[in-house]
């Protein structure tokens, strides 16, 4: 199913499935239909009422449009639904009628028909996370030894590996993924409490029809209903705030990187992929745009999201009857960026040699702290520091570049051998503990019997 | 056309039509079609190839899932939409293929599509608020003298009048409306820029292409191109923002003052709104968690349409991409907010009698400050706390009504008349400038020359 | 230290000293000293070195206005500080100047800081936490049979019990507490890193050197520097915003209960706690509100943080710049709110004779469905329904109680013993699985190890 | 007054004064002596009383950290300040004592104080928009004819001028001014209502004394008090976002122009600015960083302060508590914005070489459109296109200018004489309407009389 236009760049089209009329019609007769089928089993209900309902609970039967509006007119998603089914039923077997719904709470078939959905969005989205993590060890294994110019501010400083660059973004993307796997599991929990939580229409047989329906259903049975506490799925939503978070930032990284000034990396080239309808040769960060986006509008609907925590007593009055649109968006939006990572990672180009080339474009300045280190041990901080910062100063603006300069200041060359200076601008003699960094958070994401080296 | 199930809460059905994918296609053919014309008008393109681009502009023939998903291989609307119907004139006029979308760029299709549905909108949302305005004006000035209980932080306060209530929320109703209505006005402009906002692709003639599409298209031209510069559309959200607020705080007032254990106004009743799956008795304020649901919402679709402002250069990379969801889901936030509080303040029902009972429950002690006054008179402020306050604490303990405690008081009965005691608790006694308020309200919400009273 | 009059409502004493200049200050002269000493202790710097540098670390020694000037100049906070420590070491031991801040980047002192001064935060707001959990578990055991109306939607429904309304309360503060002290404990580990992340400048005695510094402050050593993977941060910053949420909506029910009208419980009395300024009998729900406010609050700062996770490269331009005043505002709402609903809590009034009296006020309409339960095995739900849709209908237009009407109706008196009828609104008959659900929260929240009851 | 060091990134010095204690103190104050003198002269209090207060109202009187501590009891700052002022002039003039603060609420006192303290702000943000608005517009005029390479996407794009680019940025600031300054004249109102919005303590004299107290204090007078209106503040409060999302935007693009990599223009420089405690030559763009991270947080804090705005009734519980820090922070991070902004563009170095050798680094390609244009009107479109991609393609694979190649093009040299293709990559020849737009832009930002050219 094509992802509607205005969502067109807001969403991957299985995800947009999840969360289409069908989908939503059919998760919300799921919890009817299992509803039935437990309370059937447990005597609450004639076994042939189950049957009827079972047998009408076909999406197909169902005016979706006429749903939608008497779902406005009743403020609940569920009512609607379960008249509408009861209507399908009487018609088909009148004496079953009675026993749609039976015990449940509007609420209860929306909260549980929205947990069905996101159960079904959940690997969707760990698959690309996979998919991008995999991709992210391969760029950071590949590239351990690539050596790029660091960037703090946005201005060149000592070098870094592209390898370690790389295993930053892995290491992150793990730890979101992480807490979202584990905020899922937190969140795919039954919603069944009736009228006000306490089941009161099914007498005492509440959580025992509870702890089957979770079953029938595929979910957990929570310790109670929770109609007005959604601090699960307000933590769902806050770590796909996170991760996303974390997601636009590797975005923004290659963005930059793809620069054309810098060019270092650049995201896979394909058919009517990021091309300009003014300007035949680009090729635009279009996976680092939508991800940029989903990572601009994530903390808004984080917000929306808590804000409608605040739920008044049994049953809110505002609160919840915002969540839906929300939590469709933020589920969304984290699908997308990590389908266009996962995109992004997989096929990225990388230009070593142009990452070279920047670094021998800094003229050497960015070893400055290096040297700086270097005549300290001779001459001590403060006659250290004040060569440099003059040595520096004469090779920014002579655009000499630094080791240069150096070789031409007596103080230094009293105290540094000619071929320490050479070798001040070889970026792998300063990469500090790049490696052993890169390595330490390649560990750390990997599962925990797998070596990742020998 | 009916609202999606996911959006059943969250908007009206005219405002889901204008962001559906045919309206936008539309909207966008619009774009091209006026862009044509005018160009063929200026002699920059033929006049044939003109009128086969308006032939070609029919959205029926049209493909829009390849649409939806070339839109995110392109990360762009416009090239996909540009590219379709390029292909589409070349199939029946093919010289007239080279000159659709002349001189412009992908975000200026879109961006002028945005702006024209947003056009649309406009009257949609105004008239509800219309509506809702007269109702507030009618209410305030049926109820003008209606008496209750005033409540400052949802406890007994000194009585105001309905007709009080009813003028603030409409004056704040009106400022908000005039707000939304001058940023419509700010940001209906034609978007056309070219590739770096220059219109370089046709010469010297941008400023008069630009000026006849915009008088073609019925959209104010701007000073020059704003592909990055979104402060015009953030303010009009942010406007949207504001006034479902103030609409949000109606909405609370109602919803409490609706309460069971209050019951001075109501909701219209009618078939199908409101009621509960669990209890036939109810009457729920689904109007008001409708504009609730909508102000809970809307703070976090301001803050993601102000994240995404900070766009680079003349091109974004993430923000401009993240903004049609966040400016549709406002729009029809604020359309929703304000068909809800129409719907309800045009059928408010209003229970003075239960207002009066509700005074007369607080067992006089919301009068306190004003025995305290006259008291004070007499005797000096704080002997006339201290009287007041032993005596509340007496009325509250002993459920008595605070004027029969004062009676019984000889420090008190002293110095005040028993018709002064007696008359304490006369709400009508107590008003204070409640319907000077009111009228000034009332009259800043008029049109300038109409008086609201002879 | 008292707040400032600015966050006076948003802010504990404790934890605005936290955030205090001292308080800032000393941290990051802690973590100078720390690195001094580890770097000393592994031969990187002298040892003399080190110990002039602790000596000299006396924040009584600083202008701290100076450093806040410097701070906006130079764009970060570390940068004025080493200078300012570095002047202070050297006017004592000019040898050791050099020495200051060996190594680190300004991030890294600031980073840590902050990390260190969360530590304080942690105890201080997990011991309000405490409070107010164990306050109300026992809230909940003394009301476990304590009936009190339903309400959904603001409108009376059936029966729950006090103890299971506090167990949910509890159950949400519980669980919100798990995540805060586990992101906690992800979140509170060292910065250091140097310029770029790889400590270039101490050579190949990157790791160890954290490792110990770590180790020296407490603090759990990661995997690498995090300049700009800010999601471990960000998940403690949304896990104040979930439990905030969940402690608003305790504050909500509160305030709502709190209503003159309903008057079922009531906040601690106490000089000068909620009075009013005009009103002398007033008794305001201040602990309610002020935890409403961070409610309120919250999602925007949370909002903020998130916005401020896309940072470029090894250290951003603006994201991370933004962040202090975010987590400080964050910290401080988190705990100003759980402070007030542990005081809350612990002193909560509750008449459970009002309770009955509100139950009792409903002329039994909340047992509508009940009565249709057990006409529906008599008749069939069609019938049952209609008979209930109108008995209701006349208890409300009656003001008459609902059990009264239905003895007055044949059809129902046929089937309906009179006992039965006369025990329908007696709310100890319709309450479910209340106290199931109650045990099975508050089981949920006690440690391991504790049985809950025999 | 220094910032606090939490803040020291997030507010100017006169900005933070203006929310310090004392500074909040005296406009609480301010609001108490204008009460008492307009109410002597209005002959509701007596005139000695009004002296006796104006004379107590000296903030050095007042103990501060008491304040602070009971605003948190009180859950309100107007109460304790009402009773300190109340206790000082009782110790000099008993008899004046009761009319302290007479016929006001606690709100009326704080809501009118931090209306004072946001007169005093409005002036010190537009002085620095009006310095940061000269200096782009000067930066505008002078560099006119100042070649730079468009980017779209962060890609580089056809050239525009810096002069447009600036009037882009100052157009946007205009109407961002512009905003601010309406809705600061908006929300400049007094609030005076009493316990309810009736002003009852003071009989009819409400209007009226309204009316003279906001003569007094310099406010405009309401049509009413707006205790739980909060409209105008949001809409000062989004305005400030709005703002600062355009001030985000020029700083985000200033910070990519400083990448080393570009280098096409500067921050200022001066002592302690932007440098970098380990690599001595940098020169951050810290002006844009500071700003960045205002424009982060903006977005959350208007979020905040939208969502207090759904109050309850007379006085809200929660939203209006939530305000003081929200609305304090908004201003300040306005003004740093504005601040930063005007620093940097007062003194921005502009390399003007360095842009145009970036244009040439581009190898012409960013011409394609031009060359395309060029052959479309030989060719037709299709031709043109396929021969420019394949030139296009070649050029950037070749390392060769986009001319070259197609002089090497007997399709092309056949159409399009050398001296066309020569010309094809001077910036000058494809500029389009660059100046028309930037006058159009700068013209708009003028004052209505003031000529911007003869």
């Amino acid at each position: 199913m094509p992802v509607r236009l205005i969502d067109s760049l807001a969403s991957t089209e299985p995800l947009a499935e999840i969360f289409s009329d069908r989908s939503i019609l059919q998760a919300m007769l799921h919890f009817e239909v299992g509803l039935a089928r437990v309370e059937s089993r447990l005597g609450i209900i004639p076994q042939a009422a189950a049957e009827s309902i079972a047998a009408a609970a076909n999406p197909d039967a169902f005016d979706v449009a006429a749903l939608s509006r008497n779902t406005l007119r009743a403020g609940t998603y569920g009512i609607p639904l379960a008249k509408a089914l009861t209507e399908i039923v009487r018609s088909r077997d009148a004496s079953a009628a009675g026993f749609v719904h039976y015990g449940a709470t509007s609420q209860d078939v929306s909260d549980t028909a929205l947990i069905l959905l996101l159960k079904r969005a959940q690997p969707l989205i760990e698959s690309d996370l996979t998919r991008a993590g995999q991709a992210l060890q391969k760029l950071s294994e590949q590239h351990q030894h690539t050596p790029m110019v660091g960037r703090t501010l946005l201005q060149a400083a000592p070098p870094i590996t592209l390898g370690l660059k790389a295993a930053g973004w892995q290491a992150a993307l793990h730890r979101g993924r992480n807490r979202l796997t584990e905020s899922f599991a937190q969140a795919l929990v039954l919603q069944f409490g009736g009228a006000v939580g306490t089941l009161a229409a099914i007498g005492d047989k509440g959580p025992i029809v509870a702890q089957e329906l979770a079953g029938e259903l595929g979910l957990v049975c929570p310790d109670a209903p929770w109609h007005t506490h959604r601090d699960r799925l307000a933590t769902l939503v806050c770590a796909c705030g996170v991760l996303t978070g974390s997601l636009g930032k590797i975005a923004r990284d290659i963005s930059l990187l793809m620069q054309s000034e810098i060019g270092e990396v650049a995201e896979p080239e394909s058919q009517g992929r990021g091309g300009s309808s003014t300007m035949p040769h680009k090729r635009n960060p279009v996976g680092c745009a939508v991800t940029l986006a989903a990572a601009n509008r994530m903390p808004g609907l984080v917000a929306s999201y808590l804000s409608a925590m605040v739920q008044e007593h049994e049953r809110a009055v505002g609160g919840w009857q915002s969540e839906w649109p929300t939590i469709a968006a933020a589920i969304q939006a984290t699908g997308i960026a990590a389908a266009s990572i996962a995109e992004i990672t997989e096929g990225l180009s990388v230009d070593s040699a142009r990452m070279r080339e920047n670094l021998a474009a800094t003229g050497g300045t960015i070893y400055a702290e290096k040297a700086m280190i270097l005549l300290t041990a001779e001459l001590g901080r403060d006659k250290a520091h004040q060569l440099l910062e003059e040595a520096t100063r004469k090779a920014v603006s002579q655009h000499c570049p630094l080791a240069k300069v150096l070789t031409e200041m007596p103080e230094v060359t009293k105290h540094l051998h000619p071929t320490t200076i050479a070798q001040l601008d070889v970026p792998e003699g300063y990469l500090g503990s790049a490696d052993s960094f890169r390595l330490q958070q390649m560990r750390a994401t990997l599962p925990a019997k797998t070596p990742v080296e020998k």
